[in-house]
Formats: C-alpha cells, structure tokens, sequence
C-alpha cells in the first residue's frame, strides 16, 4: 500500500485557502468551500486540491486509496491553540462546591484551587502524568483537534515547570502535534507567598534562562489580570523571555482590563488571551496589531458569567480571531472545539464560519503553524476531519454533540466512529 | 440464554430511589447511591437492586448474564420530558441570518421561522418524517435518552396534527419510549391568520375530540405567553381538553409572565414547562403545587439570552424541577441531555445531583412515567446507562462531550461505544 489518498465525495470540502502569512486581517479569509472538490495526500502532506476531475485524474495515476465522504463535510483538523492540558486530576469538590454558592476564597482555603491542582501535578510521576494527558488527547482527537498548545504553569518549583514542558513535548507522538508554551508567570507558589515581585525575578534568573536555552518551547506566557501579575511584573518576565529568543503570549483582560493588551502589544505578542474585559481602544489597538486575539468562551460558560469577549466588535474592527479551548480543571474542563465553536455562534455571535476559521487557520497563526496546517492547502500537512453532516452549519447549531465521523492526522485516520464504513 | 441481566462492578449506581409517589417534593429525591451495589435485570424489567453480594448470589443462582461497569458510573437513563421531536429539516439559514443579526420578524418575512416548519412538516411524507425522527432517536440513545416526550403543534390542519401524534405513537418500537403530547395550541396556523380565538374555537370543535377519543395522547399542551396564546384562549381550550380527560401542560413565562403558572395550576397540570419570565410568586404557588417545574436551559443558550429559569429558587422553595432538551429547529437543536444537565449546573447553578435528579425521575413525572422509568428501583424497567466516568459529577463538568459507554433499555443494549468490552 502506498501513501497517497485521494479525498473525495464531500458535499462540502472547506478550504480555507488564502494568502500565505495573512497575520493582520486573517479573519478575512473566509472558508473557499469546493463543492464538488478532492484533495490528494501524499506521505502524509496535501499535494492538491481542487476541482474533482482534475485531483481524482492525478490520484488515479498514482494509485491513491480513496475516502469517499459520501456527501458531507471535510474540514481541517482543529487547532486548539491555548490549553493547559497537562493538569492531574479533575477538580469536582471545586466545582460542587461552586455552584452550592461557595466563593474562590473559600475553595481555596478548603485545599481547592489552582494550588490542589500544583499540589497534584507536583506529587504526580511523569509516567502517570504523561498516561492522564494520553486519555484527554485520546478525546481530543475524536472530537476533531490535531494540533495542540499545551502550558507549563502549574509547576510549584523549576524542576515541575521543566517537566511538564518535556512532557508536551514528548506527547508530540501522540499523535497530535502538541506546541509546548511555557507560562512561567501563571500563579505564585506557595515557596513565594506574598512576593510576587521575588517570584518573576526567580522566573527571570533561573528558569527563563533554561527553558530557553533547553530549546523546550517558542513562546513564553503570563497571566496579567487583577488578581494576578502586575504589568510591571509581566513587562519584566517578557523582556527577559524575548531577550531569550521566546515570542510573547498574554492572558490579558479576562476579568479586568490593566493594560495587559497594550503591554501584549508592545512585545508583538503572538496572541492576547481571553479579553473579556477589554473596551473600544483595546479592540482597535488590536485590530491595528498583528497579534491574534484569542477567545476562550469556554471559562466563561463553566464559570457562569455573562461577559463574554466582544467578538463582534473585534472581528468588524478587522482583528484576527481566534477561538480555542482553555482547556483546564478550574475553569474549562472542556477540550471539545466543537463546543467552544458553538459558544462562539450562540453567545459571541459569530457566525459558523467565523468561528470556524477562528478554530483552524487562526489558531495555526496564534501558535506559529500556519504555514503547516488550519487549512487544506498544498504542502500544509493532511489533517483533516470528516463530519457527519452535509452543511458545515449544522456543526456548531446541533450544539453538545460530535460531530466527528473521522479524523485523520497527516494522511493517517486517528480516529473513525464505530461502524464508519469511509475506509 | 436466558432475559436475566446482572449488572456490577459499578463504582457508583445512582438509584435515586424513593417514596412511590412524590409528586409534591419530588425534587427531595436524592441520588441514593450505592457503591458496591448490583442491579438484576429480569425480562426486562428491575427485580432487585441492593449491595452487591445479595444481589450477585441470587443473579448467580438464577444463571444471569454479567454486564460489569468496570468501577464506573450506572445511572438511570434520562427522561427527556418536552421535545419536539418530529420537525422536518433543521432551519440553518434562520440560525445564520439571526447571528447575523437578523431579527425574528425578518427571519419570518423572508420565509422562516416556525411557518417554514409548519410548511416542511406538512408537506413531507409520514415516511420521511419517521425517518428523520428515527435518526434523531439513535442519536438521542447515543447519548443516554431511554424515555422522551413527543409533541405535535407543527401540523397547519387536523390531518398533519394527527399525523404528527400517529407517528410518534408508531415510533415507539424505535427502541425508545416515546409519549405523544397533544400541542393544538402552539401557533395559529396561516388559515387562521389574524383569529387566534378561531384557532382555538376549531381546535376545542374539531380537533380536541377527535385526538382524545383516538387514544393518542393523554396530555394536551398549549403555549401562553405574549406573542402566543392568551390566558383566556388557553383557559377554553384547556377547559375542553380536560373535559375529554386530557391532562394539562404549558409551556409558560417563556418571555413574560402573562398568568400562564396560574392557569396551570388552576387545570393542575402535570407541568408546567419554560419558566424563564416567573417571578417570587410563581415560585411560591410552583412550590406549594404538584405540578412539576420543567425547565428548558437550552433554548435560553442557543438564543444567546441572558435569563435562565429560577431554578435555584424553585428548588429552594420546595418546587419539584425537571429539566429537559426543548429539542427543535428554531430554539433548541440538541437533543443531548447531558448538554442540559452541563447548561443547568454552569447557568442555572443547579448541584449536579440536582440536576440528574431533574433529568430522570422528575422527567418521569412530567410525562406520567414515574411509575415505570426515572429510577433503579424494583419493578420499574431496567432502563440504564453506564457512564465512561467514576465521579457522576464529572458529566456535567466536562461540557459537550458523550460520557455514555452504553445505553440499556429493558434490559437490551441499544447503544455500545465503540470497542466497549462491557458486554
């Protein structure tokens, strides 16, 4: 058997091809739906795609096997560009204890919290840490993602920050592509209680530096919020992190707006974060930028608040968008982008086609990729899904389902709906 | 091999066993789990659920098959109790012209709205309904629905309204329990344009006594509420249907509190469903009543709407609350319960036990079912689910995702994720 397949039959075969480094506008790529389109995939890399006679002409030369999508849909494998995938245990006191009315102050002070979760991921094996974050990307993969930002930050020492940024990285066998990130100035650990200013200064003269030089991750994070880092505390850690060679990445604004956009800004961040609490100057000024304005509205329903991010105004000002999960024990214990998709539609009124470009080809821009995948283009690799539905609309509208009938990473099915008669 | 069916290994079996009868309460049931339990299954039917040991002994004398939950969560299977089950094609364009910002009344004119379902319903077969509803049925299985509720009020004439309760009736071989509800008064249909009370006249004349004295259904439903049908017209209509021994339901203060929990209570209707517009005094005749509060989280979510029903205020009260799927084209397309118990946890700020607690015996109770499905109690029907969790809660957490492994009704599998070893 060779390692070519020819991808036909779909009723509707979303592209998304556009200019090669579209950063500033990509929202404006729209979906280039082929209706009557095939696509050829060769040693796991798209080597056409395009109008159906001429692709299936080549793939018969070349003795391709076929996937027919018999009438529905063929989409690019989701990019979830901002996790925090490797976590320990789920957090379900917490969350019990929440909705029965019990404020974060008071869940902490039970052992709850971010630092259960330090706690858990700082007295939990690599082994067992690695098999935990196999079973989500198991679940990742039969709801439609391919490739992965996963955080470090729930380390309590270097030595737990170090590990879990090796552990991403060697997940990239999984086999989704997984982009390790190193969110060294997520929370202060209890060895620095009340010294946040002595723990960025440690991130800067001790960890920064080996992260980088151990080649573990591009990008460096922060968490820049009221309640977090200051931005005089951020600005430090990214200068150090960019003098390192690191790109900037900003959890900005989720619950208060303190200048962390315009600090994502000044360091050409990659992508700010969250943005729910920012306002009219702050979406111009990103829509002016080439950071990707990434929207997690997934924290923003398990918490239960209504202040989403103005995705409406971002995407009409001319911002690239993106949509990811924030997949995380506290506040999204959620890792399905079809779900994140739906809320985008549902409670961030972005059309299915907005947030479908939000969930590939944005994502792929917000970690890096995009000259590899979020979009069905030559060259790119074959990731791609086949949904069980014949308009691409009916994904995020049929919401708390999965779509998914297959998914299939650079021309190898990962995952295929029991009974899928496709191949 | 025999009809007898031994169910073990669970790590927790929710039973939410309990007073035979609660109607007034009901929300009082709790999960009544056991952790090393059985359940024995015997023609279908529940004949012992206890600690494992009894159980396991009498199943082994008795030559039982073994169904081992493998130290997850078994669970009754949901009730969804107000559905619109059989509706046609799904209305996307409506969906993306309302993203869109496109207003109800716009969506209408252009050919929309619940007319264009009125249309589609009448102007397709028995045949092709019953098979979009089956489709719809294997994915409500997929995801853990046993019992469900089946309206009509789509049908523009008698014949399509008969239909509509004909083929839901029908379906019940599909292998799901399916209750046919009588909704004559959902919207005045294009004959009656302008004389919704012409409507009614001809529904209470025509329509009502043929339904009844055809055994279809053994509920009538109507829709009061502003922009629907009034207090008065649904006070005579309501009036007629009780006298031909229809019970009540309403769908009520969807969006304003007209006296629609009034007129429910004076008919005692089995339930009153909606709520999102009740107010302190609702609450309270809700709470003093035996009509079940059935709330419908999902269409105040797939609407973008900020107001969710009261849920944690009618529990508190004392108020028996079910929560359901609303599934239909326009308000609610998802037919996934675990969906509305992860949007009544995160909205409504209901326990996860509360929630499961909604979504079955209280389900079963505002269908008139609690007598045979809802619990894992003796004599009911062994209708079940085993969940790919250990800790219940983490259903609700982990939002939009399938936790269903197998779906068991009396007795016989009827949906098995792919490659489950259970059985």
């Amino acid at each position: 058997m060779n390692n070519r397949l020819l991808v036909r039959g779909a009723r509707q075969m979303l592209t998304l091809r556009g200019p090669a480094f579209p950063r500033r506008g990509a929202q404006l790529r729209d979906l280039s739906i082929l209706e009557n389109g095939a696509m050829l995939i060769e040693d796991g890399v798209i080597t056409h795609v395009g109008p159906a006679r001429r692709v299936e002409n080549l793939a018969a030369a070349r003795n391709a096997r076929e996937l027919d999508a018999s009438g529905r849909v063929v989409m690019p494998g989701f990019v979830d560009s901002h996790t925090h995938l490797i976590h320990g245990p789920a957090r379900l006191d917490d969350y019990e204890a929440r909705l029965q009315g019990r404020s974060y102050a008071e869940i902490a002070k039970a052992g709850g919290g971010i630092r259960f979760t330090m706690r858990a991921v700082g007295g939990t094996s690599a082994k067992r840490l690695t098999a935990q974050a196999r079973g989500h990307l198991g679940t990742m993969a039969r709801y439609g993602t391919t490739t992965l930002e996963a955080k470090s930050g729930y380390g309590a020492d270097d030595a737990t920050e170090l590990r879990l940024l090796r552990i991403a990285k060697a997940l990239n066998d999984a086999p989704l592509t997984i982009v390790p990130t190193f969110l060294g100035a997520h929370s202060t650990p209890p060895a620095f209680d009340g010294d946040p200013d002595g723990y960025i200064h440690h991130q800067i003269q001790s960890l920064l530096p080996c992260v980088a030089s151990a080649g573990l991750t591009r990008f460096a994070d922060a968490y820049c919020d009221s309640g977090a880092f200051t931005v005089a505390q951020v600005r430090r850690y990214l200068s150090a992190a960019t003098g390192h060679g690191l790109q900037a990445k900003i959890h900005a604004s989720q619950f208060a707006e303190i200048g962390a956009v315009a600090l994502a800004l000044e360091f050409e961040a990659v992508s700010a974060d969250h943005l729910e609490a920012i306002g009219a100057a702050q979406v111009e000024a990103l829509a002016r930028s080439n950071t990707i304005a990434t929207l997690l509205p997934g924290s923003v329903f398990h918490l239960g608040l209504s202040r989403y991010a103005p995705a409406r105004g971002l995407i009409d000002a001319g911002a690239a968008v993106a949509i990811a999960t924030d997949f995380n024990p506290g506040t999204s214990p959620s890792c399905s982008m079809q779900m994140a998709i739906s809320l985008a539609c549902a409670q961030m009124r972005m059309t299915p086609a907005e947030a479908i470009v939000a969930a590939t080809i944005n994502g792929a821009h917000a970690i890096g990729l995009a000259g590899e995948c979020g979009s069905l283009e030559a060259a790119k690799y074959g990731d791609f899904l086949v949904l069980n539905v014949s308009d691409y609309r009916e994904m995020p509208y049929s919401f708390g389902l999965n779509h998914v009938a297959l998914t299939v990473k650079r021309g190898e099915v990962i995952y295929c709906e029991k009974d899928d008669p496709l191949i």
